[in-house]
């Protein structure tokens, strides 16, 4: 089936308690794709600047990642640099520059717009919103957002979900959005402006998916040592999107399936810094780590 | 089978966001017996002074709880006052006064000695040690602590945990006693320390179990309405307990189905203030909220 996801190519500044990196090659997109190419075809959409280093571009490739629709600007490419402290569970940003994303307008190429999986990774709704017009005709619209699009642009980002199957959001971004402290709550409200489901990210605390009618719970998996969180939601949005893909079934016990494939896509991706772990993981590694979230919450 | 708990029997004044109560019933021991009188007998040690009200001591015999143990000595009862706020994860504590648990050594009458399941509530950890001295040959002993304790008397905590088999214990605290601040490695640091198993729990996030060599996860109940967390802990462990005695069974998988029916009771318990709902719930809410809780976490 494969998928199309439009979102951020960016260089990431991080340190954490085990160590920094500087300009590591992130971006929602690029996390997302790296993440789903796993389980199947991947388009990617995206912007950099001419800055952008060459053998990011060549690995991308080497992925099977379709970059086609990745256009290269002039200006330098989107950047962020944070900061983990502690429990590692909250980014601290320590400044986001938009860079080639302040001007740009995403189009699709021809062979792009029959997509049947589309991800919209955190980018400006607006831009999502640009990129849902250009599809033709799918069957599986999921998206992200953040704090910064719920904060600027709350009305832009409610039109948007209004064309969205599935909003995959981290706990505190749901409570802002829906102004309720109370996750169970704050779901109900943010499924009355659109999507059938609602996917909660919870970082070390695991995720739960909210429908009309149920919930699912499961916890994240266990790690002892969490080097750098930077791309943990989109990887997980990743093997989520990847494995209802490669499957092309979105019945909600396929959907399940598929949120324990993004909790193992995550938690690899968290052991190492920028895409590193993600670089050397293997299918047999995913499918043990399946089976032990199996075993971890069987009763 | 039946279990000994020891524990405080307190009254407390509690604010959350949906209302408040004035020196209602609580207290550790208090809070685990009613919840696991649902699955075994009890026999409950506490002290409390002359001040406790009759109404208190006719409710815990009118539940079956043995109350031999239950002194009441001149001098006023354990009295806490707290507060919850926002997300209600934190209780906020305003007042600790000790009162008659500052002079207070637990005597067992003859007929608990023999007890086989032995649940050592929250109180200082050389009062959970007297205890045990007296207890003849027990089958299974778990024990509950708090920030106070690990502040205070650590070595009497730790010394106390050789004798434990299970720690049942919240996040913060095992962070606290372990100097660890991720959950894997401060469990794995607890458990050097003497107890065959220990269970982390993480409020609206659920609760883990850890042993030598394996990791249960399972999400707490979600509630859209959380009116009073006090007692959360005590209940849950109740649950716990109170299954592992009635089916006098503590392998792994038994263990496991114990902590699903502690996170039934905890998440019953907090849907109201004090006791309130406790006092209302049936067996067949709680084995209907079992059978939700294998819905919510099944893929």
């Amino acid at each position: 089936m494969g998928i199309l996801v439009v979102g951020s190519a960016a260089l990431d500044s991080v340190q954490t308690p085990h160590g920094k990196v500087k300009e590591a090659l992130g971006g929602s997109a690029v996390y997302f794709a790296v993440s789903a190419r796993f389980f199947t075809s991947i388009k990617l959409v995206a912007v950099v600047g001419e800055d952008f280093p060459q053998e990011h571009v060549n690995f991308l490739k080497r992925k099977n990642i379709d970059i086609e629709g990745l256009e290269i600007v002039g200006g330098e490419t989107f950047r962020w640099k944070g900061r983990y402290t502690g429990d590692m569970n909250t980014a601290h940003t320590l400044s986001t520059c938009l860079n080639v994303f302040e001007k740009f307008h995403p189009k699709l190429p021809e062979n792009y717009r029959e997509s049947k999986y589309i991800f919209l990774a955190n980018i400006d709704p607006g831009l999502q919103l640009e990129v849902l017009k250009q599809v033709k005709n799918p069957k599986l619209v999921a998206s992200d957002t953040m704090n910064l699009w719920i904060s600027l642009v709350p009305g832009v980002l409610k039109k948007t979900l209004k064309h969205v199957d599935m909003l995959i959001i981290n706990d505190a971004e749901i409570k802002q959005f829906s102004g309720e402290d109370n996750i169970v709550r704050a779901s109900r409200k943010v499924l009355q402006f659109g999507p059938k489901a609602v996917v909660v990210k919870r970082g070390e605390f695991g995720s739960m998916m909210f429908t009309g009618n149920s919930i699912f719970s499961v916890p994240a998996y266990p790690l002892d040592r969490v080097v750098d969180p930077t791309g943990a939601g989109d990887t997980f949005a990743g093997g989520l999107m990847g494995y209802l893909s490669k499957t092309d079934n979105i019945k909600e016990g396929n959907i399940r399936k598929a949120i324990i494939y993004g909790t193992v896509m995550a938690s690899f991706n968290v052991q190492d810094f920028s895409l590193d772990r993600m670089k050397k993981l293997t299918v047999k590694e995913i499918n043990n780590r399946f089976n032990e979230i199996s075993k971890l919450t069987s009763f």
